[in-house]
């Protein structure tokens, strides 16, 4: 049975000090059932895609399913780190696979800056392997700083590569009204800002948002009967890989993106070369550049050619991030997933602005990293 | 489809400083593949139950995934509060009805002795809706207090009633071997302990508890191809009440618990008296009685008179809690609901020590509140 988006709500991210969390939902999902052209008591339940830590709200599902007004109906939160939100399209999209529900709302929300600074250090200071790992100081930044390392040892991979990339994303989500950074950069300037952790600097690196985002799925009949446009989510990949990454067999790609991305390609009879669009986790630079190989748009050690080749802009092999991604969207961390989902789903209606649309495009995917990559999660979605 | 449980595993609840969070998961893991004769090769998949807050280790699922030996299959996290390990029952059993996975892994785990007091405290004193309700001082026991004042004005129920359910579940907890508080106690103790919120005194209040449940999942073919005595879960209930307890329509039940137990009813074609043994979400005396009426065990009013009749210990209407309860046994919120539903199991396959065997039980109900009950889960059990 095929599962369809057939309501896309997505807000504006940046400091959202005018909103509570469950405000940021309602905006999103407002939209979204508007998009659908259904009311509340068409759906039977929701998944919130968000990481507790970060509110002083707790049971999060529930203050959001009463602000949406869809209580009594089931409701449940996934975490998985930066990947909340695809786990919850997962779940939801399982809970109508299953025949247990027809329409669900999935809605992908964070509010960061509700805590004090250095919360949200303490934090994001324990996202590694917290008793053999974090204690060494290996903070987010400090990972991917490993990755890009090692990326350029082995494959010459040069801080100009990492800089167009940001250079790209920024070009685009200055064409996103929902986008934190509405500017474009150059590569100077990219090159010039302040180093976070060698080689990454601050235009390397992705921002911390508020925000919130939301699709409405409906099982296969009801979607054909409800939409004009439904969206399929054709392939849906999950992997994990380990925390430490000690473990890990190198440090230049991430296994969970390799093993979500060829599940995703074999549910939806798809391979790589027949994605017009795609929405990748750059939370850092080089994490786009290893997800252009780990997902097989180029090979191994190819991701800063294909960037300096322009490959990934619109015109290009495969159309990345075209609404500024992580790096200029910025990066609400339950509400990235969903984020990705609805831009991909909106690219394949045709429906985003001429100035960022991919033409044609029939076939998109998203790819959602958790954390250093011990999560991903990946979708190739189609139009009817 | 049916999904049959095949694997059981339960950790010690307690203090366990000598486990990490994935140890304790471990523990429970381990039990649980032996229990089903299967290897770690055999799973699917994996869900964890927990809520992450009261965790310094981000990333939990990943984490145990990790240590479970589980890499790369895919993982994610739900959290519902206190109910968060039957959402992860729920979803695990939604991606074996999808047809997506054929065994999966549950498990719920909770540290909550790893951090602080007064971080502990803190999270405590947020439990309510933190924008209206908790700047109030509603901390558990204040809206449990608020339950059982109403409770007691009108329906005449009395503090001996509520210490006798205590009573109850200190008896069976005294004879089993995972729970934290291993002795019996008189109601005179119960009547005679501390008050903490009028008018419940500690003896009305379970405790704070490390541990891990586990359970094996599996579709019907490959349930009965490996277990000899699957039990299978035959009715799957989910439902929200608002966070508000201002918008409650009374303060005597909990409304998703009366949604979610109509819906495992109706799927399991089964009414409240066909209900042999039952685990319900004690998190106070109170909340005990107030799931007989919303379980319908009893009429609306009649809880207390049901305890005093002692018609939920063994040999009376229902068996409720006759492993301790979260009262005895300790409720490691992630845990407790995986814990009920492997208590439930093998009670329905006759595996419980004789003083706590609840004899010829042939269907069983496990009933998981998240929080102040805007999230309740009922599940019908049946036996082979």
């Amino acid at each position: 049975m095929r599962v369809g988006i057939i309501g896309i709500g997505h807000g504006v991210f940046g400091r959202r000090s005018d909103a509570t969390v469950q405000e940021l939902a309602f905006e999103a999902f407002r939209a979204a059932i508007e998009d659908a052209g259904i009311e509340r008591k068409d759906i039977d339940c929701s998944v919130i895609g968000a990481v507790p830590e970060y509110h002083k709200q707790r049971s999060l599902a529930g203050v959001v399913q009463e602000y949406l007004g869809l209580v009594p109906k089931p409701t449940w939160l996934t975490e998985v780190a930066c990947a909340s939100g695809s786990a919850a399209i997962r779940t939801a999209w399982l809970s109508i696979r299953a025949g247990v529900h027809d329409i669900v709302a999935v809605i992908g929300c964070q509010k960061m800056t509700e805590i004090s600074t250095p919360e949200i250090l303490a934090l994001m200071g324990r996202v590694g392997e917290v008793q053999w790992e974090s204690v060494f100081g290996t903070t987010f930044p400090g990972y991917y700083a490993m990755f890009a390392m090692r990326h350029m040892h082995e494959f010459q991979t040069t801080p100009e590569h990492l800089a167009e990339v940001a250079v790209k994303n920024h070009f685009y989500g200055a064409r996103n009204p929902c986008a934190l950074f509405r500017k474009e950069i150059t590569r100077e300037r990219a090159l010039a800002s302040e180093e976070v952790a060698t080689p990454l600097r601050v235009f390397d690196c992705c921002a911390n948002a508020d925000g919130a985002a939301c699709l409405i799925l409906a099982r296969e009949e009801k979607a054909l009967e409800i939409s004009k446009k439904p969206v399929w989510l054709a392939g849906m990949g999950c992997a994990t890989a380990s925390m430490s990454v000690l473990r890990r067999p190198n440090l230049v790609g991430l296994p969970s993106a390799v093993e979500a991305a060829r599940q995703a390609y074999e549910m939806a009879g798809v391979g790589p070369g027949d994605i017009k669009v795609a929405e990748v986790h750059d939370c850092f630079t080089i994490a786009e550049l290893m997800a252009y190989e780990d997902l097989g748009f180029c090979k191994k050690g190819e991701g800063g050619r294909f960037i300096a080749e322009r490959r990934s802009y619109i015109g290009g092999s495969v159309a990345v991030n075209v609404d500024g991604g992580l790096k200029a969207k910025g990066h609400p961390i339950g509400a990235t997933g969903v984020s990705m989902t609805c831009e991909i789903a909106r690219q394949l209606r045709g429906e985003v602005p001429p100035d960022r649309l991919v033409p044609g495009a029939d076939i998109g995917l998203t790819h959602n990293v958790g954390g250093i990559g011990q999560y991903c999660f990946v979708q190739v979605l189609k139009r009817e």
